[in-house]
């Protein structure tokens, strides 16, 4: 069955098997230490087998960002199941919704009246099996509302006949190395005001949602209930970058082959249509090396990484960390999985592309 | 057959059909105008339909970036088909390439005396279907030779059984808006020079391949016999910016819901999984809104965009101009095609994710 990684086609994701099994142990120990149930974001690895284990090491159920990834997990037998963004409901994505509810009820984030609204008229005759979280604008900007405005959705969702359970944020301003902790801070303080609004229109929040894997070591249960971290499964580089991960802790790589190189640089083949294109202000480049730090990836295209500070043979191959992991594993249709240097199996990316 | 575009599901890939073919008549009599052969890269599209248009306008042929898209091409039938890419094959790869050359001939890149060997043996028995081009570094610095090295590699190569018959370069430097026709210059200028020292080794470069999109306006036919852009098909973002194609020649944009908003912003449902993260530096954003030009894509992540500069309600719905298209189409497993408003079509995206 084992096969040598050199015979692994570039470019490719590669997992480190051990490494990705202390990572979801270590994020558990810490979730069960803190007295928060953990709710895994599995937009970072899309995969069935990754979220079954997260759920045997004691998450209690996971998160998703779309309507066809709750189908995709749903439909494996996943049951506790989290639609942590405002859905907007058309009709398609109303039947859709209305088939994973008859499989497992959900808890879904809402932002607006109007969007609470369609989300009871299309779910009619089965709004009973979903719960909703007021999604709260931490300091991050993007959706959410504020903690003032979180009451007022709440109480208007109540109205229309949704069970409100409670408000989850997600602070995404922790992704800046000086920002960490303010932004941890900027959300327990968004998140406990907002249970606040919640309780003065009786409302009780009994799940409070949180933690970037950024901000996550900063978590106070006086506060959460739940974390929602995603890419700790991995790691990163940004995360890396970040000083949320060791280098020693990440799991996943892009396996590629230098295929060209002048004095000045080298040249590889896992481009931005393996690893993705983002590049944080933070970033040194485009991702890092596993085993060569000192090295820079200064420029990307569609299927070049182009390397300084490494002197290196056409052919060597390099284990290159994703920028982001999450959008490097929607690129790819399956993962190597490697123990002790043998390819042990492979893993689809189940829910690779779905993101409607 | 025809479904009104309000049923789309969000996001989407959506082609306006009547755009994407003057595109791709357009882009042909341009170079039957210049008398150049066009090859365009189907990286862009990664769409059998698309590129026998191409074919049925006038294309002598389609370029790829890897084998796995040369397999896809090459099983529907596309015959003249140039691997632009400086191959290091494995075992496997080059497995691959050889039942692909059982196939069709091909056209492939070189860049190195080491890479070319491993073409030459790695194709053994069917070395003789199989023809190189030395690749050129004509200022974009990622691969590729300077003009002075490629007669050694070119002699080389012939050393070794390998058929050369050219030269090509990507003048990636053309992505700048005032570097644009200086690029297309250093391209002409190079990929002369490299003529020269071919010929000094003896070898006639009957194929000399040039032509981004950007710099395809200032080809010189009397350095170039072919072309081989492959944005021009759709359009994005970045040329809309570099000032290379007018926002009412875009064929592709991505379908987007607008699932919340405050005073300050609105957020729609294409984010980084649907539009890519690319962000040149001359970029205004992460892409545009085709209806709405003042409008600003002001951060992304992967479900979302942050959009300032627009009010619209929630629900509403937004044409979203990606910058770099052939990323945004790498993420998606079909095309709506759209005539007149109405849905005529779905096209797979045939080769999403072949980039192995």
């Amino acid at each position: 069955m084992s096969t040598a990684a050199q015979n692994v086609p570039t470019p490719s994701l590669v997992i480190d098997e051990e490494r990705l099994d202390d990572n979801i142990a270590g994020m558990a120990a810490f979730a069960a230490r803190a007295g928060l149930a953990l709710r895994p974001h599995v937009k970072t690895h899309k995969s069935v087998e990754i979220a079954r284990r997260q759920v045997a090491a004691g998450a209690i159920g996971i998160t998703v960002a779309t309507i066809s990834e709750a189908e995709v997990f749903a439909t494996a037998g996943m049951t506790d199941i989290f639609i942590a963004y405002p859905l907007w409901l058309d009709d398609d994505k109303a039947r859709r919704l209305r088939e994973i509810l008859q499989i497992t009820p959900l808890l879904i984030g809402i932002d607006s009246v109007e969007g609470a609204a369609r989300l009871a008229s299309g779910t009619e005759g089965l709004t009973n099996r979903l719960s909703v979280l007021v999604e709260i604008d931490s300091g991050h900007h993007r959706s959410g509302v504020s903690a003032a405005e979180a009451g007022h959705v709440a109480s208007a969702a109540a109205g229309l006949g949704l069970d409100v359970v409670g408000v989850f944020t997600f602070p995404g301003h922790s992704y800046s190395p000086e920002k960490r902790q303010a932004a941890a801070a900027d959300e327990m303080h968004a998140l406990a005001a907002a249970v606040a609004a919640l309780a003065g229109e009786g409302i009780t929040a009994r799940i409070v949602s949180g933690g970037s894997t950024p901000s996550v070591e900063f978590a106070d249960a006086s506060v959460l209930t739940d974390l929602r971290p995603g890419v700790y499964v991995f790691g990163d580089a940004q995360q890396w970058e970040l000083g949320t991960c060791s280098p020693e802790s990440i799991a996943l790589t892009v396996l590629a082959t230098v295929v060209s190189r002048t004095p000045e640089r080298v040249v590889a083949d896992a481009g931005s249509k393996a690893l993705a294109a983002d590049r944080g202000a933070f970033s040194t480049g485009f991702g890092r090396l596993l085993d060569h730090p000192e090295a820079r990836l200064s420029a990307i295209s569609e299927h070049h990484v182009t390397i300084t500070g490494l002197e290196c043979a056409p052919g060597t191959r390099l284990r290159v960390v994703p920028n982001h992991v999450c959008n490097a594993v929607n690129l790819a249709d399956a993962y190597v999985v490697m123990r002790e240097g043998q390819i042990v199996a492979t893993w689809p990316v189940d829910a690779r592309g779905r993101n409607i």
